[in-house]
């Protein structure tokens, strides 16, 4: 038995025979700015869940943990049910997106050390930025959580950095999400794609992600195309 | 000789005899909503300068030092030359304004222990929040003067809640502005006003600040006259 307990803008999130284990099967929805933009990209749920399933892969190799167990498909992967923290954990190393648009800030700057950000997650708020004090008050997550969250995206970054790195590309920024299990232990959940990641080539500063969508800027089949593939080992 | 080095929205400095004070002269207008609604106050100018100068001699016998040296006139008081940090500081008690428009808190929710936030202040950005790592790239403050500014905006909400208070006002919430003096050390200064803080009639939450003029909920200079008159010992 199975069923979907949730559809979201790019995954469906499905039970199993196991309480503990969730299965999501990724859509091949694409979405942008609150979901105002929209479109289906033949493939798109596929290449997210490859590609997600090897960065977790490699992260756990590099010692960080998270909620996913395996691939079960070209679509699907088996995960460890949480209970998500309605945050969405950002970490910078170069400027773009909102950094540009809301401080300034030279689209492609290199910062001095990463920017760590914390928004609430909340379609209907627009994800407001906001900082350790409104979570307090929002009671999604307490002092010590918040602390071992940032400690975790930390060391994501620099394993997702010398990943990208090695391949060729740049690892701009990128979101997380991160849940409570069953044991109350906070465990980094969610995707980790070029839907959650900006990626640009190291030499052009081309985009690989989902600012292709975004911005009209490019093919997106063809950027998630060659992540995947220089994931999997691929010459750039 | 004395003359005017920079003419803001609410006040004029102007240099004096002493390179290390500045005359500050408050000004009639009123302006909200990043100067995008604007009026001429008669008498507010002499409100403001007459509330700040009460309000910086209450800090300065509760310890808390500031910029401000004395009253010169109605409208003009001397302060301690500094080089403003482009922060606003902001501590809030009670949910209003941006808590409630970009968080969806109930107006009025008494917040269990105090949010303070950091502003970057920036018209032509439109005082964006951000956080102490987007201070640290954008080079404003060091680690250490954002402790020293967080720790003397709580220690000055704790001495303006009780002033309140026994005014029979709720502090709602307030900005700071904060600079460097000649030697370096971290001043509190600009103003504190009814401009600059949220202050409600304890019993009926009626604002008497300039939330009446932002959203015509009332006379401004009677709410400013009011605070003025209690402030000076009268009775509510
Ligand atoms: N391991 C997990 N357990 C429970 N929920 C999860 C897990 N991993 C991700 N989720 C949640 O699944 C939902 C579906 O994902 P997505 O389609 O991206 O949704 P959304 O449109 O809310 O971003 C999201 O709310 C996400 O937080
Ligand atoms: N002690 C001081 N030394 C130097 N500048 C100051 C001092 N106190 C306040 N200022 C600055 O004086 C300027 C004039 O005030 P205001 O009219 O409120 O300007 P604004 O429109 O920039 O808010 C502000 O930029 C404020 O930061
Ligand atoms: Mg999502
Ligand atoms: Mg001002």
């Amino acid at each position: 038995m199975s069923s979907c307990l949730y559809e979201g803008k790019a995954k469906r999130i499905y039970s199993t025979d196991d309480p503990d284990r969730f299965r999501i099967a990724y859509k091949d929805e694409a979405t942008a700015f609150d979901g105002e933009k929209k479109a289906q990209i033949e493939g798109k749920g596929k290449l997210n869940n490859e590609i997600s399933c090897l960065i977790f892969a490699r992260l756990k190799e590099a010692g960080v943990t998270s909620h996913w167990v395996k691939r079960l498909s070209e679509t699907e992967q088996l995960v460890e049910r949480v209970e998500i923290i309605p945050l969405e954990v950002v970490v910078r190393n170069i400027a773009a997106g909102s950094l540009v648009r809301h401080l300034g800030f030279e689209k492609g700057r290199v910062l001095n050390s990463p920017i760590f950000e914390w928004y609430y997650k909340d379609d209907d708020l627009g994800d407001p930025l906001i900082n350790e004090d409104h979570i307090r008050e929002l009671g999604v997550a307490s002092k010590q959580q918040c602390e071992q969250m940032r400690t975790q995206a930390i060391q994501v970054n620099q394993v997702l950095k010398e990943i990208f790195l090695s391949m060729g590309i740049t690892l701009v920024d990128f979101k997380l999400e991160f849940g409570l299990n069953s044991e109350g232990k906070i465990v980094l959940a969610d995707e980790i794609s070029p839907d959650t990641c900006r990626l640009w080539d190291k030499e052009t500063n081309e985009p690989f992600d989902k600012d292709l969508f975004r911005f009209q800027l490019g093919d997106l089949q063809t950027g998630y195309e060659e992540i995947y593939y220089r994931l999997q080992g691929g010459k750039q």
